[in-house]
């Protein structure tokens, strides 16, 4: 397992209701890659939305995202954290 | 108080080291701008390092990394957050 940061662009006035839902819309089907999105942090104002998750691929990351309707733009392995 | 991700493009080859420097570098100034930076996540291959913080102003963010030595190519405000 690895950690992935990912970013979607053109949200632009998400509210925090929009992000609960896309959140739990990833919940409910991650682990059938055995994906799991740790936390997701949202810029209404640029419309950019960050997710961290913990995936066996990029591509795992990005097959929920797309299946919960929001692909990503962006998928980035972050091996390193601090 | 607010939260922010702010980007940084171009350290490929970025080492756990490196990020770790970095990011002490950032700590031993921060409260002259009473910012605290919380995570960073780096990507040696794409390059890109994304660190969160809780800041009163984006300006503050990037004031400190400037000072740092490492100037962002983004900072974000992320008000919504899961």
């Amino acid at each position: 397992m690895a950690r992935f940061m990912d970013v979607h662009r053109g949200m632009k006035g998400i509210t925090a209701d929009q992000l609960v839902q896309a959140h739990q819309a990833d919940l409910a089907i991650e682990q059938e890659e055995d994906v799991h999105f740790e936390h997701a942090w949202a810029d209404p104002e640029s419309g950019i939305v960050y997710c961290l998750s913990e995936a066996p691929s990029a591509d795992a990351v990005q097959r929920i995202h797309e299946r919960a309707g929001h692909r990503a733009d962006e998928v980035h392995a972050v091996p390193l954290s601090i």
